[in-house]
């Protein structure tokens, strides 16, 4: 009995992660040449879409649009959320406002809202006109309004929904019916007559009451929401730091309007956090590896002219001071040392302030922050100027010359530590992104302030 | 009625996200002090356990074990998990065996796991033994043998297991007992008889079915797992690539041994990020902005002696030009122009190929990369390199002079993307994480390569 019922449904094994080869590829571009069809459906029925979304990303449009009128609109349209946006783009192109409506059927709410809000504004009503649910068209378009970078732009309208008012009867009834849209339930939100959330019930409970019971009397009337104008950073702030796998949205007036889940967060996460660390390295908009030559250069030239201009100031500095060149050659070619090192000690004090303010963990005054960094940044420059102190005695047998070398890079630590500290803390307080400040722009700053703190202590000791 | 059932519970609201002030943490340091428990109570009863853990962090060994005590061991345990780990541990070195074992009942077995782990070795059995419920005793020991760093060391116990042998009926009354120690349910997983995972049953499934139909004829026999040996980060990648909020964890013979859930790999990924954002800034262990000055040296200081060491080779190498000084003493003034372009280039490129490897992003091979930086290189050398001609001759006023640094410019610029492209897809061909590559590694090493390069292009150019 339970072979033949099983007959044709493939074992369960250990997941073997998908891996995306030039064969593959080619094998399929092979397929689409020759209108293979079955044999294409059937070599990606059992692919998952996220592979089968890598799969068309190397693909060309023609063959891309081809494959996605030939598979599923079901496959399709999760395909479709998880292309390059380029290559979504060209397929949305070559696709009739039918067929991209009968993709964004297919949909949450959210991801639909997300494509539509990419398509050219002269189609956007014909599209939306085409899809034959309604409601699922009304809640598209509602989404629509939220700014992108926001919770309702994240939100999803796909939830459960009850009425204080009805019985668990009831209740039950309604939810299947809602659930049959809804991928994940999580939570079963409680609203009043006017919409308004009055708390949750969990799946976990309803199992284990009594169906008679009016919900009134039944649900917990504590539950965590957002504003519907949260900034997504917030949201996941709060999500993960409340371990949350799914929060509801409410607006202005806590009417509940949508729900946000976990798997979104994961995603605003991950673009943070490689945004913060694009920043760092001086990349000033999220590129990949795959961009084009020109995309690259527009995220890489602003910092690098920063640089540019830093090394020149850095160099009419040396300038100013060029009558130590004949005492004191040596002085100069220290300068890359202490501009390295001012660059390094910035960027390490101005990454541990950015990342405490992303995780909310800083706590006390500025000024015991500033106290702090001076205190660990003259612990850390006297042992390396130590070191330094040593090592250039014994090359250039000048005492004086080498003291005053080290002198300065003590000072230049400590004012590197400060400024590095500093300029997160006050872009914070103002408003910007504290993130653009580790990377170039602290580097820049302090190679210029550190070269000249340098030349002004040496000429100092050296009594010139 | 209804008022009178509501009566004395919270009205929902917005959620105000809690704030830790000084003022707080007054109060409940007085509190302490004079043992006004009730009050303590009443206050913090609705504040969430993450919240309770930051007041904690905020108290001193004596007033946060007071507090332990004081309040319900279902929150506390909680709490704990959540305490900065010396705070934790200074607590837990005030508590009981039998204290202890108490919180651990509370908890999940993976966080009880992972504070066991913590726990001195000479009083870990006796907390063991004094666990009353034996079942979650014997599943945190199995825990404690799997490495932090794998899956199973990330997986908790808890989940809901049914025999496919099983009908719907029997699955369902097993399913409530089981539910009861598992917070979110998710998935219900279908074994064998040798408890090898066979396939899964939603939730949603299993309101829609009828009650008498065998389970091995509605389960899903299609399910993702991931292995036991798993490292933590590909689990993240394939439950986020999968959006999936849970999955299963089988050993080598494929029996379910424990499940992963998404919030775990939510700090995964946040952790990762963390890392490979202090890696990048020159940070060699993870630190935060609240530890000693001594920690955030031992983090610091590594990277800066590199960089001091870097400095020395620079200064070595132009010490070895000193024949230059006299007739073109500007060469020298450029050198931290050099020594910063050629790091924030390496920087740039760097950090991108760090960023496609970690997100498995990077298609094509080596040779094409390289290929493809080089280009890159040279469009921004050329266009910064003019802007340097220009400026360098008005200033100096001689063309040659100014036509050898503005050529090396470019020269160091497509050397620093190569190295600066090359060394992370080297360290990760060698199984070495490349994030390490990003940040002071390859800033010192571009440093030393950028000014000899500039300064043999230079006597080149100038015929010396």
């Amino acid at each position: 009995m339970r072979g033949f019922l099983k007959k044709g449904l493939p074992e369960v094994g250990m997941m073997t992660p998908f891996k995306l080869t030039d064969e593959l590829v080619a094998e399929i571009e092979q397929l689409i040449e020759y209108q293979k069809d079955s044999q294409l459906v059937s070599l990606l029925e059992e692919v998952h879409y996220a592979d089968v979304a890598e799969i068309i990303n190397e693909l060309n449009a023609l063959e891309a649009t081809y494959l996605i009128k030939l598979l599923e609109s079901d496959k399709t349209s999760d395909v479709l959320t998880e292309l390059d946006d380029d290559v979504r783009e060209a397929i949305l192109n070559n696709l009739s406002s039918k067929e991209i409506a009968g993709e964004l059927e297919e949909l949450d709410t959210d991801d639909a809202a997300d494509i539509v809000a990419e398509l050219p504004q002269e189609i956007i009503q014909e599209v939306i006109s085409e899809i034959e649910d309604r409601e699922h068209a009304k809640d598209i378009v509602d989404l629509l309004r939220y700014d992108e970078n926001s919770a309702g732009g994240l939100m999803a309208k796909e939830l459960v929904r009850v009425n204080e008012n009805w019985n668990v009867l009831t209740c039950v009834k309604e939810m299947r019916a809602q659930a049959e849209n809804v991928t994940r339930v999580h939570s079963i939100y409680v609203v009043d007559d006017d919409e308004k959330l009055k708390g949750r019930l969990s799946l976990k409970d309803l199992l284990t009451t009594s169906t008679t019971a009016p919900i009134r009397n039944v649900y917990i009337p504590k539950v965590d929401s957002v504003n519907v104008n949260e900034k997504p950073e917030e949201v996941a702030k709060i999500m993960s730091k409340y371990d949350l796998e799914a929060i509801p949205v409410v607006d202005e007036i806590g009417r509940l309007v949508g729900r946000i889940t976990i798997d979104d967060i994961v995603d605003v996460i991950r673009e943070e956090a490689d945004k913060d660390y694009q920043l760092a390295a001086g990349i000033s908009q999220v590129v990949e590896a795959d961009d084009s030559i020109w995309e690259l250069t527009q995220a890489r030239l602003p910092w690098l002219f920063l640089g540019l201009l830093g090394g020149v100031g850095a160099a009419s500095i040396m300038g100013g001071f060029e009558e130590m060149l004949k005492e004191h050659a040596i002085l100069f070619f220290f300068t890359p040392l202490i501009a390295a090192m001012a660059g390094n000690v910035g960027v390490q004090s101005s990454a541990i302030i950015v990342q405490g303010l992303a995780n909310d963990d800083l706590k006390g005054s500025i000024s015991n922050r500033l106290v702090k960094e001076m205190l660990l940044a003259t612990l850390n420059g006297i042992i390396l100027a130590t070191i330094l102190l040593f090592f250039s005695w014994w090359w250039y047998g000048n005492f004086f010359t080498a003291l005053a070398i080290s002198l300065s890079l003590v000072v230049v630590i400590i004012v590197a530590g400060i400024i590095g500290t500093f300029i997160p803390l006050f872009l914070d307080k103002r408003g910007i992104d504290p993130a653009i400040a580790t990377g170039p722009f602290i580097t820049t700053s302090n190679d210029i302030f550190g070269i000249l703190i340098y030349f002004l202590i040496a000429r100092l000791v050296l009594g010139l």
